[in-house]
């Protein structure tokens, strides 16, 4: 820590202090606060307004697909949370039970829902008969409690999270199939890009990775410009397992009874700390603008004496931009200096700056956080060059990721040494792969990393051998640390 | 049940088999799924869609007072439930207690909020420091979970509800007063009266009613055509009990150290089972237009032979009619008069009847679920004819409610007889009261039914005399029956 220290700015480098560095930002930027019990944070109006726009952007999209929304119950049987034994295998150990109800002890322990397969599809059952009744599409918004024991982090590893799942129901695999992509590329990896700012790579998660009960599992991973990567939503294809334990059948069209093929999809609050991994930096939180609620910050120069015209210009401007819910800092006896520094710390898209000379001239000075560039306006432009500006920025936060990205991304396929090398080194490692448990296992003891996914509509070429095990491979998978 | 029973219409009569002619439409009209656990259900598409809309509604208003949207933790430390004394008495009976994370023993117990003051007020002695912090207005939208041992009632009294809760701190007494006062009139009753087409009392509760921990608690109180008055909402003024316990304090403009004042308010998913109650009749639900996903429903006579002309014509008026998000039914083998049961059992305001008679003579019905009114319009007019149709069906059961709240109440200040009588045939009784918990006990007893508020604005005579303890009188009240 070299450098000079500033107790209202960041403290910390991202780069090679990465986790103080992101406490002390979301703290500092009034986005987390910390409670009594580990792992269970306050989401404050600035992170919420994220979670709930983003909320809004993904509804639309869930809507437009027939999905619609529901409200199942927080508490779940242990009985019902058994039944299928690879999900309770996965989900038991992190369990929150209830166990009391006032001071009664209940006859059956109670499961606050860490995922809800459980608890709708005995409700599935019930409603599903016929192949009319298919497609089933249901999802809900809720916060899910999971007791991990792990290193707690607001966002990224909370023991409860807010999440949407989405649940649905197939008469036929191949529907099924295409949903769950459908899921992956059109809801999820465009959320990721269009309000985000951050590309992903798809795929399909290695078998040791899925989820529990599910025959397979795709995913958004995304990459941070630590060099490590994060699995940012997941996809799976449940196939018939749940169906099976929950006797979700249905008559088809040929009065034969059949089970139903299901998916289950969610996208959680983890999304706000990838945005602040990936684009915020050493003055502090930069919100990509979509998810900005207010883009635009108007700092007037205030001078000693009479600001009174100053004043009236800055609150004119205001109302003038309130259709991006611009904001102003009128505060009296603080230097713009330190005005300034705290409008990056808390991610203001762009800032506006304006001095009495500035204003005689007819001109503003537009600062955007992404790159700090500065550019002198004519007041008259102002409102019309916002939207440009807000778009630009989102462009270039994409772009910078998707750059970086790419770059990362190393293809080396037998050289054992140096895909180790190279996953220390940050980058990642596109390679050959046989996709098993020990396989997984044994990248995670070679490399620092763990595989990422398989990406899609990729060819193994005919001989590959997977350079882990020496043996056939089956796959091409990406290989990187990860957070 | 002297009428004929048809298993697929409601079975029961709304007047005389209230409770299971409740059960009856939640379930036929698909509004709600059970599950193993009592007083815990599942909010079907067609509720959910309801809440979701009443929450866009309120969400809107309660940001534009400047409330801002966040959330806290679902779990609490019992330490923190039990820090203001008249709260933890409340709420302890009613707990759900978390005592194990996996299979290790929680160091303290967790409850699951039953509310949340004890987890919020916290973070606000963290937030609130000078008189420039306040107010601090915070808003979530979550479930809580109360575990009642009476008997559950899907909406009106489940184990689990969701709901909206604002807490807000003030730096004076004068501005808690005001934005209690607001949140009924300009957020509850509003709701209430726009969108829920439900006429309401508000007033003060009984110093017995408050809420546990608060000085005193407003409320809106609907009266539902069986007779029986429900509390619909509450916004409570906290004084400065939870501030001194959570020590919630600023430094006002004299340096001066000052408790805040607080307020908290909430309205929750009972209001489903007002408008149910309120509004739905014995042929099914009747929803008030706002709230309904699908406002029309297009019903072809489909006759034997070709109907090719008439599922056209029914196809091209669905998407003519997709502002209302229309859905025809096309069903074959099914008679129109089953069709035309199963919409008003399911409560579509607007019912369109079409035939090949009146197609050809340029004409269709319209239905109205309210009344049950027909009328013929020419085909060319039917979409202009709409949004005037959805207002009028929300006007008049807003003043159908009001009409009959209107005439049940009677004045009756001395006769205790009379007030007895009159609560028991189904009256509100506008009375004199001593305001303290004896006299609610007392009027239990006394008349089958309970105060539902002290209505503002009333001046009581001098000399006024309590006809419950025949004490001087503090307040006028209303007193009824109650769900």
């Amino acid at each position: 820590m070299a450098k000079k220290h500033n107790k209202l700015g960041i403290e910390f480098d991202k780069q090679t202090e990465t986790n103080q560095w992101y406490t002390d930002v979301i703290n500092k930027s009034n986005l987390i606060e910390y409670t009594k019990v580990s792992g269970c944070y306050v989401l404050r109006p600035r992170s919420q307004f994220m979670w709930d726009r983003i909320r809004d952007y993904m509804d639309k999209i869930i809507r437009e697909k027939g999905v619609k929304n529901t409200s199942f119950p927080l508490l779940i049987p242990e009985s019902n949370l058994t039944k299928e034994e690879d999900h309770v295998e996965g989900f038991a150990p992190e369990v929150a039970w209830v166990t009391h109800g006032g001071s009664s002890k209940l006859a059956e322990r109670l499961a606050i829902r860490p995922t809800s397969e459980t608890i709708m599809y005995p409700a599935f059952s019930k409603w599903v008969r016929s192949y009319t009744d298919l497609p089933l599409k249901i999802n809900q918004w809720c916060s899910v409690v999971r007791w991990e024991f792990k290193n707690p982090t607001p966002f990224l590893r909370g023991r409860e999270f807010h999440w949407q799942e989405g649940h649905t129901a197939f008469a036929t695999r191949k529907d099924a199939d295409e949903e769950a992509m459908d899921i992956l590329i059109n809801l999820y990896k465009k959320t990721y890009d269009d309000i985000l700012a951050v590309p992903t790579l798809v795929g399909k998660k290695s078998d040791k990775e899925k989820f529990a009960g599910a025959e397979y599992s795709l995913s958004c991973e995304a990459f941070l410009p630590i060099g490590k990567a994060i699995q940012g939503c997941t996809s799976h294809h449940l196939g018939q397992g749940f169906a099976k334990a929950f006797d979700i059948s249905f008559q088809d069209q040929n009065q034969e009874t059949q089970l139903v093929h299901q998916n289950s999809w969610g996208l959680s609050t983890r999304v706000i700390g990838v945005i602040i991994m990936m684009h915020s930096d050493n003055k502090g939180l930069v919100i990509p603008p979509r998810l900005a609620e207010n883009k635009v910050i108007i700092v007037p120069i205030l001078k000693k004496g009479d600001n009174t015209e100053l004043i009236e210009f800055t609150n004119k401007l205001k109302l003038d931009l309130k259709e991006f819910d611009a904001v102003a800092d009128l505060r009296e006896g603080i230097s713009p200096g330190f005005k300034f520094s705290e409008a990056e710390l808390h991610g203001y898209p762009i800032r506006v700056e304006v001095g009495m000379r500035e204003l005689e001239e007819g001109n503003l000075t537009l600062v955007r956080r992404d790159t700090l560039e500065k550019v002198t306006v004519s007041i008259d432009d102002v409102k019309s060059n916002i939207p440009t500006m807000l778009d630009d920025i989102h462009n270039n936060l994409y772009a910078k990721a998707n750059d970086f990205l790419k770059s990362s991304i190393v293809e080396e396929y037998s050289d054992l040494d140096k895909i180790s090398e190279c996953v220390k080194e940050g980058k990642i490692v596109k390679t050959y792969f046989k996709n098993n448990a020990a396989t997984d296992e044994l990248i995670k003891d070679l490399t620092t990393g763990k595989t990422l996914n398989i990406p899609f509509d990729e060819t193994l070429p005919e001989g590959a051998i997977c350079p882990f095990t020496k043996e056939p491979a089956t796959d091409i998978v990406y290989v990187a640390r990860s957070l």
